[in-house]
């Protein structure tokens, strides 16, 4: 278990724009959500290319800040992304790319159950600690649990 | 009218991220969610200090890339922001507020009507142009025409 991921504890990274500053990657900010639930999944980022193969191929394409390469997201599982709509902000500096999950989730972090995790944004801050926003129950069994 | 906030052409500013950078502040994107409609509305930054005043304060503060300054998103016009839920993402390097609308809207610019518009996003890529997403009808008068 990783506690950044799966803790408790609120550790957040202020660091990563400046790292992907130090990368001189041009990338603008998106937030990809739900084009259904309206739920916010992921927050990633794009540069010119990943933009233009978003809109040529219509699956949702970034630049990955960490490999300096174009990603397809979830080519290799197969969860890929497809694309509803692209909005842009007034001051045209990040995007909103609204979506349709192809596969399971977007996160690549996996709940008690061992599913993927369909946002990342699964622990609110509460009183100062993270808490699991399904997970609010600790006293009985999870309703995923495996039955087998 | 400001062309960037208006036009139809797509002229993204990809340098925002390095302008950040520049500044050495340690931020954090944020994701501003309407916690009711579940639309997106702004993306802004914040730092330490903005996290620790949004929790303190419930109302949502960032910190303003541009003036370098602790920025309580309209204080100046009543359009506050009221905080519903503060969640994280999995790596813990970008928030989402869940906000409810305590004034009008969230955007710094104004619809065809002289209104403050919602949303930042008020606009979509079709076939390489920008659309205004509420503006996809352009024989009729429009909806909100004054009629003063």
């Amino acid at each position: 278990m990783k506690e950044l991921e799966e803790g408790s504890a609120l550790q957040l990274d202020f660091t990563k724009l400046q790292k992907i500053a130090r990368t001189e990657a041009l990338v603008v900010p998106v937030v990809v959500q739900d084009a259904d639930s309206k739920e916010v999944l992921v927050v990633a980022y794009a540069n010119q290319l990943a933009l233009e193969k978003t809109l040529e191929t219509g699956i949702a394409t970034f630049w990955s800040t960490s490999r300096n390469e174009l990603w397809i997201k979830g080519a290799t599982s197969g969860d890929m992304l497809k694309i509803d709509e692209v909005r842009v902000n007034c001051e045209q500096n990040s995007l909103l790319y609204l979506v349709r999950m192809m596969g399971g989730g977007v996160c690549h972090t996996k709940d008690a159950a061992g599913k993927t995790r369909p946002t990342c944004y699964y622990r609110a801050i509460k009183e100062g600690k993270l808490v699991h926003r399904d997970e609010d129950h600790h006293e009985g069994p999870t309703i995923f649990q495996d039955q087998g």
